[in-house]
């Protein structure tokens, strides 16, 4: 038997189609082939990001982009905004890269309030404050928009944005929201294979970058700049994950984006619908769940464990069952990528199947 | 058409088995499957690299790792061994990092005098040196051993050695020789798409790691060394890229690892036959000539441009013609990974053909 089809939010499934456009005949990264390739690629990204900036191809996962966005960025102080385990992480990242780092916590699965982030930085002296506008461990998705504006308020102090489990599932308005560094990884809502991370940078960021010393080389802003402008990278890329990139963004194209959007809502809405039938409860409050992905709160007594186990065994699907301090206090299935009605219908009766055991 | 086959040195063709082994089903990253995916391709990668250290896999390209070993271990001063566009530039990578950085610098072509470096760290100061092992730019590679026992025999002094154009293509006793960090790409002599590095460190490097403040997370040693002791990467790792390495380190066990290098050495003569039947040049000078690619001299008055093109549109194969301040001075034929002696001489007959036309 096949490993079990990931539910689980990330990596999600592969489709036959995206591996045989990895599977091209390999090409040279120096050559006008590849900057074909590349340059396919931006009006796709830049449509999802809502940006007219460049957006860039590093050869990592997207915990590489988020520490240089801090390193490229950063020269005062950061305040870093937690509500779970990769924000949270967020913070101990700073400070591991020597920067001077402050956070607002708030309660795992709960929301970013744009008002506290406003009296955070009232109190000055910070520069650079990060945000992960859907937190992929409790499913809480913060209102980017409405935070971003709070920070835009405030002039030189840079806006960087995790959207790895949001980006092309929900609307993104970088330029105009004033997001400052925008980045995602591709193995969520891209269903693609992890090791690829994309990300845009404002001009103002970019300015800043320019001031930093020791930035480095592997992700140097400026480097992925002026590369850019040649349709290249800094370093060697993954070009069999941009060859599967360009085929994601063919598809979503043919499918439009506002579709792709609508998609999302309505397999999560059957999540939801089913979640609500056997009286499971969402981990994050109303009006801040994510669309791409569902946390409920283990119910007290269930055999969460075997349930998952049994999904597996018995319909080789595989959901989650909690990340971090969290773990096992909840359990997590995911929506995102390719998934369809039917397919997400096939997975509830499978669930239903299991529960009815 | 597709793409033309390459024989460029990096990336290089990738067979349809690799590609078979890519596209299976996705697998999630922290769990039993890929814990034993992991683990599957540490005695394969540590008897290349002659090591009974972990040998961990970063998603990234090998310039990650290569500024990583300097910001993981340099504490005082940087010797940087330079001979070629890619050592040359890890100089200034050191000091792009903001490090203190010193160099040795030999023509290009030529390899690095192991005495030169012995009077070089008799000055003092200096606590780290790199070294590019086999020149892809010039196609020279260095007496790594020999250069290996000088850096030892100064005590507290890190030896970096990246093997990107090296690896798995001759033999390398990275614990014999006294190796502190050995570091490769997959995308040259292992024949995998790029997008994946690979690297050990010694134990006394790991003890000066520890040591280090602001290493950092994404490219942090000691992260690295705790995740691998449950088979495991600190971030998300391009899964679908080490399914094809498990593929490609199990068609090297059964090739055989000594039947590997020779079939290397023997591709490589081929090459240099050919090479000396229409009187091109070695740019690197004999004894320190790569074997898994060939860099010659472009003859006064031979149209090199016109040549590869021709290659290119009449066979479909691809060489490259040089690289940085060499480029259009020399050109560079690959021989590493999967390729035969039968495939190296359909190559040979078509340059041949090219060349009476």
């Amino acid at each position: 038997m096949s490993s079990p089809k990931l539910f689980i939010p990330g990596p999600i499934d592969v489709s036959p189609a995206t591996y045989a456009a990895m599977s091209r005949t390999m090409i040279g990264h120096r050559g006008a082939e590849f900057e074909a390739l590349y340059a396919s690629t931006q009006a796709g990204l830049q449509a999802l990001a809502g940006t007219a900036r460049p957006v860039f191809l590093a050869t990592s996962s997207a915990w590489g982009v988020m520490e240089a966005a801090i390193r490229n960025l950063a020269q005062k102080k950061v305040l870093n905004l937690c509500k779970g385990a990769f924000s949270d992480k967020w913070f101990d990242v700073t400070k591991k890269c020597g920067f001077e780092a402050e956070k607002i916590q708030v309660e795992w699965g709960q929301p970013i309030d744009p008002e506290a982030v406003r009296s955070k930085l009232q109190e000055g002296g910070f520069d650079t404050v990060t945000l992960i506008h859907n937190e992929t461990s409790t499913g809480c998705m913060s209102d980017l928009q409405a935070i971003a504006a709070v920070v835009k308020s405030f002039p030189d102090i840079m806006l960087i944005v995790d959207t790895v489990s949001s980006f092309s599932a929900v609307p993104i308005c970088m330029d105009e929201w004033g997001i400052d560094v925008l980045l995602a990884g591709v193995q969520k809502a891209m269903a693609l294979p992890p090791g690829l991370a994309i990300f845009a940078v404002s001009a103002a960021a970019m300015e800043r970058a320019a001031s930093i010393k020791n930035r480095g080389y592997y992700f140097d802003f400026l480097e992925f700049e002026k590369n850019a402008a040649a349709n290249n990278t800094p370093s060697t890329p993954a070009i069999s994950l941009i060859f599967g990139l360009q085929h994601i963004l063919q598809t979503i194209a043919e499918e439009g984006i506002e579709n792709r959007f609508a998609r999302h809502r309505s397999n999560n809405a059957l999540i939801d619908a089913w979640s609500q039938r056997h009286g499971f409860e969402h981990f994050a409050p109303e009006g801040f769940r994510s669309v791409s992905l569902s946390c409920f709160h283990t119910p007290t007594g269930f055999d969460q464990s075997a349930f998952i186990k049994a999904l597996k065994t018995k319909h080789n699907l595989l959901i989650n069952g909690g990340y971090g301090k969290i773990k096992g206090l909840t359990f997590r299935i995911s929506n995102m990528g390719n998934e369809t009605n039917a397919t997400m219908n096939e997975l509830i009766a499978a669930m239903d199947d299991v529960l009815s055991a």
